[in-house]
């Protein structure tokens, strides 16, 4: 359970960090969209490890095939299959099995869940986990684009206490978001933030983050009361994607030390339309959009497999000291740019079906 | 749509604020439990309007009735449907329409999904709404503590400026959070907030605030990966409560900051079983309960009605100020305290049924 | 579970035959329908017993209230709360627990399941749950009248042995189906219908029979391939239905024996559009409807409650002999005509939905 | 949407019939089962076509790979990915779009729904969806024979006319069936089936079937009332079947001539547990299982597609003459019986888990 999401664009995905490969099923994306893997590769790419020194060097190539769905570079309205082979596959003998449980991770929980785990990489709770997720919000943002304009435009608005405010009134794209690899369009915070990452990698550490995302252009009207408000989706899409700590709309934490007369959004004339003049709403309000620019943050922690070594107890619970090999990344928020864009773009995607859906 | 919360403990509620009642049917409730009114109700008024002078004075009864699935005082396994009778119903031609939407309201949203609004209130944007998912709350609260031995409790951690910091790792009961109407089970802060929501009532203001909530006894291996993470389906729960703008679960927004070796829970025996030594994690690891205490914030927006004129736009686009009349909530933390945990409980509820599938 | 019907036109019911009342929930009528209790008593009333000295002699008014959803004759596109008040509520007291499971009854099957089984009547297995079914049902079927032009018409093809044969391309209405009490359009064969169910009756024993429906001018198009065909959705709704045994659309059973040459419904040009000049297919094909009038059967076994004296087991299992008190229907179908017509709309409703969903 | 099967042992497949492959993602199976490809490759062999000269002679290998949810031979609980790459792909330049819809074929339906339909093959409304159900359905059949020690038999019943009745209480075994490829295990029935279907296939025609199910060993109190029924889940699963157009349970159709004396299934002791003397009610009573064996029967209409010339129209309307080319199944009952067999394991092993979620 829980490896679907989405009521009508709905997409389940499959794998594990090891086994033979990763991927999705979209199910109820509207046919005789152009589709091709050409137009799903991209963000696949943006959310590669191997893509600088900031992140992990391990170069997964991710190439994604279409396995069904399509037909001369169309979609049918049946279920779109795709598959990334893992290059890294291990032999069905593989033996690393270890008794000490990472602090911070998966493999205790799963272990208490299933009573059993994969045997090497996070298995389902890998990061690699998120290649479907991508994929299949390729697919979704495309349809939002065509469909509708709609912009979806995430970048890293703080790495560890480098905070470069909000930054949400900017009009950013992504390639100004990918003018640096750490993934922050404003370029002298983005400096201090690939020295910190640096420095955090150079000390075998690593360090959490913020990342900011924007949906320009969704129509008023979009999200169900009063469960499925348009931020109770977005925050259930979030807080789904590994290591995410937090999610806030709109104002968020700090709009709750506000007084209402200074927190309330009045309507004004934006063309011939109503608008608000402030968006503290975050463009949602009782859970529908209202027209404006959707915009929250999503909280990252820092990533759990660290060099140094840690205090910590095995299964038997005897006291040890874990010191993992290999190289990490230091910091996720660059990578999870164009998962933060993927999770919004499926939310969004479900939203305009269920609300064409009432004719 | 957007009705239904929950896959097996699943709640559907009904009701618009000034109709004939408001209420809900909970289909998945396990049979043979004892259940009456009297399970319910005393959630029911830690809701209500009119506790206190620092909420509105509207008094409101909120008295449920039980409509089906129970039989001499058990629960039949058949859906549960629950009713609470509006003490202030309009007349079918009440014709209090007005032009102007109100501010962060959610009347123009409505109008752009719906193409109609309930003429009074909120309609389903109301408050009132909530009533429902706190008699359903307490129907899952009761489950889970009678054969979990879980506790569920949350206290209004911030009102406005006025924050009493992390009180998780203190062993507050409900009781305890109740021995002040605003909920802050730190007695010396709870005044402090006591004069700002009298003073920010006096203003004709409002302010927002934080809840925090800690659920204890959750036993490890709860939760779905990958999309259906227990943090996950608590943020999608805590934002689909009206007002919210924010949640955080553990060390949130403020582990972002943090290294990884400062930020990680090292694993310690604890008894015969193993536990972590610290709790950034907040009770969850890769989206799967650890057993140790789940604990999260949720962050509420200063309410947007206000006695203050505010300079905003009627329908037709013209500038106008609105005046609100009557009397409103300064502040809803203290009244979101059950709220909050209602919605915990059938998050729980939901998944203890779903962990159990398993067999 | 299973208490919720449908996808996007999602029906919740609830109540047992001897509590407060029985009712539902619709969640997703689309907004602005003109709705009143007049639009969903007049199928409340035929399926109501007591119409006929055909049916139980049991007079249960089965009045409805509308609890929400609708504000000054409209719909709200919020959740439709519907409300039967139980004439024949029982006292908490009530103690008629009996020892012996009546045969082909829910009575042991309940009780397996659940550990616990309403005191009297059938509680949540009576045929009196179909009331939240048949007021759903009324208000899809406006839906689909409304905005499709669909017409949907039962009637008794088969009391017993007696069977009308097929009736289908007949062009009745609901008003031919109502100019007698056993509801079969041809009237000479529903005078032989009526004095077997009469004789029948007499003896003390039960009959069973076949309903017809045909639903016209659905449009092409509607209905999910793969798994949620149109006849798949029509099966389960019709078998969800208390008493029934079989379902088969178009030739159904009878077109096994056929060749394809001689089934096969060829194209013919039907106006401006392609139809068929045969119905085999019953409207469907593909799981998908493709214009042609949607025809189907509902076979119900004869009713388990019969006064003759029948020998079985007690709990314990020693042998006993059972005899039912009071009265009962000796035949279903006639009443249940507007449960199968109820199903069949909320079938098609959500289908709608789903299908306006593609944009 | 409609490619997902089941609430908690679920399955989505996808795949068209000339595309790269078809396959499905189960979600939900119980981790530590052993599962390899060797227990799912024999039902999709018993499945296949070319089997004897009874079936179309296309030779496809069908042969299954576990993409993930394995490790070692073991279920790890994550979602279990099967491809069967199909063998006769075709190019995507391949042109062979034809402006004659084939009579009671998908192809009018599908273009009316899509507005697009795969140009060779069925596209996703081929037989060789099926491959998906089957395979996922193997791994269901697993899950309830080791944990409930259920057993699945179905076979023809009847094959155009030529019918052998009700075999239901024989203890037929799937090595019974498949003693003859007709797989009715009447010997002498199968005969004249054969004789029956190669006369059909000579004359370039075809002809449907009945295929009975029999589940033994199922637990009582499984099955989920209202409208979840079990025998509503089976309708539904079984109508969802490619050429389905009946389904009956127990008694069935014969049922409904019935009186409720002869129909009721007495109470009886069995060993120490309580049973049915007689099975009219197909082992479920109230929509729940009752311990007894359910059977049920489902009607295969003849294939659509002959070899004989049809008059039809084309898209434009105008009068034609369509002759297929090829050579294809005069009879897809004996191939339907694995079929079945799956759907009815898929819903079984979904009730399970939803029974075993009570706790």
């Amino acid at each position: 359970m829980g490896n679907t999401f989405g009521r009508l664009f709905r997409v389940t995905t499959f794998g594990e960090s090891h086994g033979i490969g990763v991927g999705a099923v979209v199910d109820g994306c509207p046919p005789r969209m152009e589709l091709s893997e050409k137009d799903i590769q991209p963000q696949l790419n943006r959310r590669r490890p191997g893509q600088s020194d900031l992140t992990t060097p391990r170069d997964e190539k991710d190439s994604v095939t279409i396995l069904a769905g399509t037909e001369k570079g169309k979609t049918l309205g049946t279920p779109i299959a795709l598959l990334v082979r893992n290059a890294d596959q291990r032999p069905e003998d593989y033996g690393e099995v270890t008794d000490i449980p990472r602090p911070s991770h998966a493999d205790f929980t799963y272990m208490q869940k299933y009573g059993i785990h994969a045997s090497s990489g996070g298995g389902r709770s890998s990061a690699r986990e998120t290649i479907g997720r991508v994929a299949a919000g390729a697919i979704a943002e495309k349809f939002l684009k065509e469909k509708f304009g709609i912009e979806i435009v995430a970048w890293v608005r703080a790495a560890g206490p480098v905070d470069a405010g909000d930054l949400s009134t900017g009009s950013f794209t992504r390639s100004d978001v990918d003018r640096t690899p750490v993934r922050c369009p404003d370029l002298k915070i983005a400096e201090k933030m690939t020295a910190l990452i640096k420095e955090t990698r150079d000390r075998k550490d690593s360090v959490g983050g913020i990342v900011t995302c924007i949906c320009r252009n969704v129509p008023p009207g979009w999200g169900e009361p009063v469960f499925d408000k348009l931020e109770a989706m977005l925050a259930h899409a979030m807080l789904s994607i590994p290591a995410t700590k937090g999610f806030e709309i709109g104002s968020g934490f700090s709009g709750t030390t506000m007084n209402g007369s200074a927190h309330n959004d009045p309507f004004v004339l934006k063309g011939k339309k109503l608008g608000t003049a402030t968006n503290r709403s975050g463009g949602v309000q009782g859970g529908i959009s209202n027209g404006e620019p959707i915009v929250f943050n999503v909280a990252f922690k820092p990533p759990a497999t660290i060099g140094l070594p840690q205090k910590t107890c095995d299964k038997a619970g005897r006291e040890t000291v874990l010191e993992a090999k290999g190289r990490h990344d230091p910091c996720v928020v660059p990578r999870a740019v164009p998962i933060v864009e993927s999770m919004a773009a499926l939310v969004l995607a479900d939203l305009a079906l269920l609300q064409a859906s009432r004719g």
